[in-house]
């Protein structure tokens, strides 16, 4: 007999059938045993003798051959889609067995470093999984509306040859002895593909050498990049931004809502997306708090959090744009503007205080490039192979990149941007916490 | 005006457009001068006078207004979708220069280290270009056929811990004073998954320190992994993996038909695949060719080249299934035979000579994994993480890995698989030549 899922048995009321999968729950009930059992499409329950029973218990794997009945007492409930059957076991194999648990799994209420020390267990409770599944949504809906819009998927390499974007928070490889670097980013690739396929998107992986622990970042994390050529204006790639972001949460509604519904705070409100200066918010953060951060060169997270407040009170909106940051706070191929070189045609998008995308124009000029190049301290020769694309026709042209793990962790309100990455790296973790799993090196290698 | 594609001017015959591109070529022809003009969705003809074309050379980006006429001499061919119109300029703007292209980029004819050199501006050929196309739709019918199986995607990190699977050919990283090495599979994170999802895919970048330059080997290359939990038997595996292999012939065969018109080779045709243990293959060629490796734990590459002819001699198949690879040949989570533990339950798959696929059945009891652990030299507190997923509960399982560069590079018939990737890394290169763009470090590093 082939194995259904449990979900399927609806379908099977007053048939045979075999399923699959593991013990949610066990409950002894004067000589009768229920088994909640959980498959990747729900939770049936299962009804056996105690003989049948004997020895097993939660996340046991089984295999049960049983008739599918209607319940005595139906449970109808969103939670439960099997609540109006059950299984009346007739066989049950026991495919794997389990250790006894070290925490409820059902009702999950342990420290984020216990639920990362247990992620293989901790991935199996409901609403963990519901995260994954939305973060799994992201993407695809990403990838849907790129497709959409004429973008082609390609897939950006993570060993790079030098540390192009500058910065101190890359991380070295030994390759065949020789230097190489972990991508900090697929810009210099997206930028080469212009040139090629006008538009291009990829979900990439890159890597930053956070020195420091905070909420949100992450060592390794998910990108999911675009870039267009042939803008008739940098404003452009702030409306395709938009459109994606605004879709990415359509999408969610229509197809995520069941998982969406673990977590109190729900989707934002749809509304055109706010625009102001760098200079304007920090003008109107003043205002406001009298917190006189106006010649900064950047928002502080605490500056972030108060203008999205704005947003929220002056145009109810969750998000904003912050556009024109300072040309030194920004990478070498940002673009001027063209009223004022010390401000760039640039943005990030806030949501919920916190930054998610980043964005704007870039220098499609190769004078103008190798004279950045060099402002920021660089050597052109570093930079050969991408600066033909430059010798040989770019058009106008601009991206942006969205943090996935950033997006989940304010969709869904969760504290710490590690909760929303399945298997999150950083300076204390790689899957184990470091400090329990290898010694510190005794003497730190210099940084080259 | 807003700019439309080539292909769009199909539908404005007789009215006034905005079109834009690169100059594929440039004829001059008595006063009037002819651009083919290309853009990501095709080649169009424009014609202008000698003065609005001054100074316009191959690769200049150009925004064009003109009115869509049909042609006095219609050219209706596949390769030129608009051959049957042009465009007769009024107004030319020049986006971008380039500068003199150093080969004829239409009729493309380099050595592969100046294809790889140029990356950036060979892309722009058309039957490079297709290449990709074909790539991208390979991921794609990967992608949607995993889904329709109720395979959930996700994303494998890269940093990882250890050097779990063992073998030299790691890369090793400077992770925050501690030791970290880029990922050789995503294996553990699959088997992990499976524990929660049942079914799992990712897109996976893998990494390989290739101690040699072969045609077949790359440094960092991209793996379409699947595994799936609930297995009856491991040809279940292989099944599914037979399924999606086809799947993917037949959607390129649907969607990519004009890429594919730019290479000689073609699709196999899908027959069932024939399946033959390896010991039977070493028989066989040994018959054939009175090489006797038929003690060898492998075969070889002329081995391999070999099986595939008689597969397809004998069974009119491209393809072939070669299974029960010996024990100490494979990793250490591979299933033995219960008939006969020195071989496994492990299957690779050839396509026209080449092993594009590996895969087989996974021990999914902790026991047992520990014991080979240590069998492989290992030591089980490296896998303390991963080991959780066999203490709570996994049901018989295993999966599959598709080396996707070299299924593209079979598909096409190229001789290298560095033609297959977009951006190739090897021991002699990261984008630009090694030896070019930094000398080898006077000491080499002692391997960890």
């Amino acid at each position: 007999m082939q194995r259904i899922l449990n979900i399927e048995t609806l379908k099977q009321v007053g048939k045979k059938v075999k399923i699959g999968g593991w013990v949610n729950s066990r409950r002894d009930h004067g000589g009768i045993v229920f088994f909640d059992l959980r498959d990747r499409t729900g939770i049936i329950q299962v009804v056996c003798s105690e003989k049948l029973a004997e020895g097993i218990k939660d996340e046991y794997v089984l295999e049960i051959e049983g008739e599918v009945q209607e319940r005595p007492i139906k449970m109808v409930n969103s939670d439960l889609e099997t609540g109006v059957l059950e299984l009346k076991a007739e066989k049950i194999k026991v495919l794997a067995e389990s250790e006894s648990l070290p925490f409820d799994l059902r009702d999950l209420n342990v420290s984020l470093p216990t639920l990362l020390d247990y992620r293989p267990l901790t991935l199996r409770n409901k609403k963990i999984q519901a995260i994954f599944k939305i973060q799994e949504q992201v993407i695809s809906s990403f990838r849907k509306n790129m497709k959409e819009l004429g973008f082609a998927e390609f897939e950006s390499p993570m060993i790079v040859p030098s540390n192009a974007e500058g910065g101190a928070e890359v991380f070295h490889i030994d390759y065949y002895n020789r230097d190489a670097y972990l991508s900090q980013s697929p810009q210099l690739y997206k930028q080469i593909l212009v040139g090629v396929f006008e538009r291009v998107f990829t979900v990439a992986r890159v890597f930053r050498a956070e020195p420091s622990v905070t909420t949100r970042h992450l060592s390794e994390y998910i990108s999911l990049d675009a870039e267009m050529g042939f803008i008739e204006s940098w404003e452009d790639v702030m409306d395709a931004c938009e459109n994606v972001i605004k879709d990415i949460f359509s999408d969610l509604e229509k197809n995520c809502s069941k998982e969406l519904k673990f977590f109190d705070i729900g989707l934002p409100k749809i509304v055109k997306i706010p625009r102001i200066k760098m200079r304007e918010a920090q003008e109107i953060i003043f205002q406001r708090t009298k917190r006189d951060n106006r010649k900064e060169p950047d928002l502080e997270p605490e500056d972030e959090k108060e203008i999205s407040n704005w947003a929220k009170e002056k145009h109810g909106s969750e998000l904003i744009f912050i556009t024109h940051y300072p040309t030194k706070k920004r990478p070498f191929y940002t673009y001027p503007d063209p009223k004022d070189s010390d401000y760039t045609l640039s943005f990030d998008l806030l949501f919920r205080g916190l930054e998610i995308v980043t964005g704007g124009q870039r220098i499609n000029e190769e004078k103008e490039l190798v004279k950045n190049i060099k402002k920021w301290k660089n050597e052109p020769k570093n930079f050969k192979f991408y600066l033909q694309v430059f010798k040989y026709g770019l058009p106008p042209e601009g991206g942006f990149a969205i943090g996935l793990e950033r997006v989940v962790k304010q969709i869904l309100g969760l504290s710490n941007v590690r909760e929303a990455s399945l298997f999150p790296r950083d300076m204390e973790r790689i899957d184990q916490r470091l400090s329990l799993a290898q010694p510190k090196k005794a003497k730190p290698k210099k940084k080259k």
